[in-house]
Parts: C-alpha cells; sequence; structure tokens
C-alpha cells in the first residue's frame, strides 16, 4: 500500500464502495447494518458489467477510473465490492493510494480457513475471479495443508440479473457447476462473487447442510469496522435526516439499477446519478 | 444520412463491421460467403459487451467511438452488424457520415414482410432492441396490415457466449420465451439479435416446421452487395494472398475472440488485435 495520510480521513467522510454492478450491493448491505452511522458512496459500473468475463488489463483499468471517481468524495477509505477487480485490480490500486483500501477476497479466505475441518474449501466466483487463483493464494498463504477446489460459474450473474433466484433452470446449472465439488467432499464454500449470495438458498439446499456457506460480504463489513476503529475514524455520530447518508452513482441505467437496489437493501433507495465513467 | 462523399469510397477500400462482440461475427461470415471479393476490418467491441442491456445514450457513445476507429482504415462503407446500435445509434451515425451505412434491421424486417402469409410476425432480440420498436416501427411503414409481436430474451447472449447451443437448459429457456409467440399463432420470425442464428437448431426444433425463421445477416449482406453495386464500388479483384483480406480488433481478449471466431467462421482466423477503444 502506498503511504497512508491520516490528514485525509475524518470520522466522517464516507466510505467509498464500487462494483461492475448491483452484486456489490451485498457488501453495502453488511456495512449498513453492521456500520450504521457510516455514510457510503456506492459506484456500480453499469455500462460495462460484467467484469467477469474481461481482462486484467480492462479491469484494472475500469477500477482506477472509479477511485478517481470516489476520490472526489474525499472518501476516508474504498472498498472493492467486486471479487473481479478484488482479484485482478487491488495491488495497482494499493499502489499509489493514500488511504486504505479494503478487498472482498482476504476476508471470505480468512474465514474460510478457520470454520473448515475438513481441509478442503470450495471456491465459486467469476472466469476472471478463478483464473488469478487469488482465493487459492490468499489460503495457501494461510494455512499450506488446505486443498483449494476453485471453480468458475459464468452463467450465475446473467441469472441473477435476469431474476431467476428460486427457478428450476437456475436449480439445474447450479447442480451442473457444484457436482465435482460435492464429489470432492468440500465442507467450505466460498460464495466468491458479490452476485452470490442472492441465490444462497438454492445453493444450500444442491450442496446440502453439511457444507459451511462463506459470505465475503459479511467477513468484508467486519474487516471495514476493525480497520476504522483501528486508525480510530469510526464515524461516532449518526447523520441526520437529510444528510444524504447513502449515494448512488452508477454509469448506465440509473432506474433499473434503483428497482435492483430496493430489491437487495431493505432501505428505500430513492435515486442513483448516471456519470460517464470514462472521462475519470 | 450526410452528404455522401464518393471521393472516399475506393473499390479495393474494406469494408467496416462492427458488433458488441462476437455475434457480428454472423453477419461477416455472411458477407464473405456473399461477396468473396471484399476485404473486412472487423470491431467487437468485447470489452463492453453486452449492450442489449445498456441505455440508448451509451450504446450510440460506443457506436461513435468504433465509427471513429473504423474510419481510420479509409473504409468506404460500414456494417452496423449489431441490433442493438442498429436500433439505438444509427439515426445519430448516419448525420454526421460521408460514407453509407447498412444496418441490421432494416433488412431483415423487409424480408419478414416479403414472406408473412398470415401477417403475424414475431421478433425475437435483445431489451434494447425490443424497447426501441424499431422493427416494428419499420414493418409497419412497409405494410400497415401486418401485426407485430416483439418479445426480449435477455438470456440467449449468455447461453450462446457460454457454448450452450445445443442444451436441455436452452431448450428450457427458449420454450419459456417462445411459447407466447406459437400460441399467437405467427408463421414469421426474425433472429433480432446477430448471435442468435447460432442457436437456429433450437429455435428450429421448438417453434416447429411451419415457421419461417428471418436471419438478418443473410439479408444484410444482400442488401450491402447491391449498395455497392449500385455505387459501382464492388472490389472486381480478388485480393491476393498476404492482403490481409479479413482484419480483426476487439477491445479486449483477443485470444478468446479468436477461438470463438473459428467456431463461426470455416476461415482459419490467425489473430485479433486488442485496441483501447475508449481512445477514440
Amino acid at each position: 500500500m502506498g503511504q497512508i495520510n491520516k490528514e485525509l480521513m475524518h470520522k466522517d467522510a464516507p466510505i467509498g464502495v464500487f462494483d461492475s454492478g448491483v452484486g456489490g450491493l451485498t457488501v453495502a448491505r453488511e456495512i449498513m447494518r453492521q456500520i450504521p452511522n457510516e455514510k457510503i458512496i456506492y459506484f456500480g459500473d453499469t455500462a460495462r458489467v460484467p467484469y467477469g468475463s474481461k481482462s486484467q488489463k480492462t479491469v484494472t483499468r475500469y477500477s482506477e477510473q472509479i477511485v478517481r471517481f470516489l476520490r472526489t468524495f474525499q472518501v476516508k477509505t474504498i472498498v472493492v465490492a467486486c471479487n473481479t477487480a478484488s482479484a485482478y485490480a487491488l495491488d495497482t490500486l494499493e499502489k499509489d493510494i493514500d488511504i486504505p483500501i479494503v478487498d472482498v477476497i482476504k476476508p471470505g479466505a480468512k474465514m474460510a480457513t478457520e470454520v473448515t475441518r475438513n481441509g478442503r474449501i470450495g471456491v465459486i466466483a467469476t472466469e476472471a475471479t478463478i483464473s488469478s487463483q487469488m482465493y487459492t493464494k490468499y489460503i495457501t498463504n494461510l494455512n499450506r495443508s488446505i486443498t483449494i477446489y476453485e471453480k468458475a460459474c459464468p452463467l450465475f450473474v446473467p441469472l441473477v440479473e435476469e431474476g431467476l433466484w428460486e427457478d428450476p433452470v437456475t436449480d439445474e446449472i447450479v447442480r451442473r457447476y457444484l457436482t465435482e465439488l460435492i464429489d470432492i467432499d468440500i465442507d467450505t464454500l466460498i460464495l466468491g462473487c458479490t452476485h452470490y449470495p442472492l441465490i444462497r438458498s438454492t445453493l444450500r439446499r444442491i450442496i446440502g447442510d453439511k457444507v459451511t456457506l462463506v459470505n465475503p460480504a459479511y467477513e468484508t463489513a467486519v474487516e471495514l469496522r476493525q480497520l476504522l476503529s483501528e486508525m480510530n475514524i469510526l464515524n461516532e455520530e449518526t447523520p441526520g435526516l437529510g444528510s444524504n447518508q447513502y449515494q448512488f452513482y452508477v454509469s448506465d441505467k440509473a432506474e433499473k439499477f434503483v428497482r435492483f437496489a430496493n430489491s437487495i437493501i431493505n432501505y428505500g433507495i430513492l435515486s442513483a446519478k448516471t456519470v460517464n465513467i470514462e472521462e475519470y
């Protein structure tokens, strides 16, 4: 990480959260639950979604543009609420920045390492996240004796975006992707894409009760809270009414985003603004 | 259309063809078959695919960038080999340009009007193309007595991109999307997205033998040939070996594109170059 500049980090400054689209809202939701005093600036790159099938170079360029955009709000920290961006862009983003960055891969990897009993962890994610092998790298660093089985599930994001959260087609696709992980007898499964918690009940039904599902969104909010606390920049005051505590920005289709966001976040999101992210 | 400048249009100049990704290759394939002397510069916007879920403003901006890129090759004409870009961006593109542009919607709409006997035409396409209602507008302009039934099929593109061209899951999704069109007793179905010819045999099996499938890729190549002929700029000479007759450019993941292209075009595509399209 670059040199952290504490001058930039005010307690009442917002937290920047970004994702390729709506999936990162599952992370924002956990932050709202666990640290309810914090302000959030959320950016969803709905013009260029999905990231999971794109190259490292492209995902890194997109992430850099978004970080430049979020910094115009004087955010005190940034949460990369997208596994693909965490896998591909985190190193580059950290190199140049003077505020802390929290990613979604490390917290999930750490939790999975703690909960596995038989030392067999499965990871499901986009093609990009799987090909980066970042989950395997982090978990192996923590515990060399754990075996990790990674499986790309490229159709999950389109199925979630189509709203087929509970559907026989989703069942069939989940069954195909998970069969080999079930056969290998994993006891822990990391939901390595922020869209996947939205089909959690289907995943649970097909993988069975014996496998622990790790949702990195939850672990990421825990990690963020701890980081803010250690740096003494947790917001101690509840933002007042009319303070615009949660602001949402997208690169396209703001209305569709708002509808989707309201189905994920139980909060009554009124609006999202569209920005031309290519200009940043 | 802007004022056409004939000075710019040389017989041996290439044709620019673009799409959001690989779907437009079904159009390029028809051009290669029907006008085998022509050179083609193909651009697939693989960094920003898919277009079908994006807004008109965004699709238009992307299309304008691509046209600027294609014009650096002194193309004699441009084929918008993407239904979404044809629906959303054609009017804007035509306004400023001094070479002819061929889209994929008008040729398919015209053919459907000619082949229907019962006056009931179905159109399947992306969300964006359907919401533009361009097929309905063109067909109604040609024949007011025809009834058009439009149906968005947002999961077809991800299924095609995943290679599930023949699969029980694709069967099930095709059945869901087509049921109402079958019930309405259409006799003609326009494949209003350039990806859809790749699941033509599944569509045929489920819609039955009595419905005529219209593939705008074929009709577009017919229209292009006619246009070049009328303007007296058909290439009369076969390009020699080593003349780079077909050149492919993408905005991301050139290798994956080449693999996919070789499964569509029976030609032996060796390479595609990556360009940063945001710079145009």
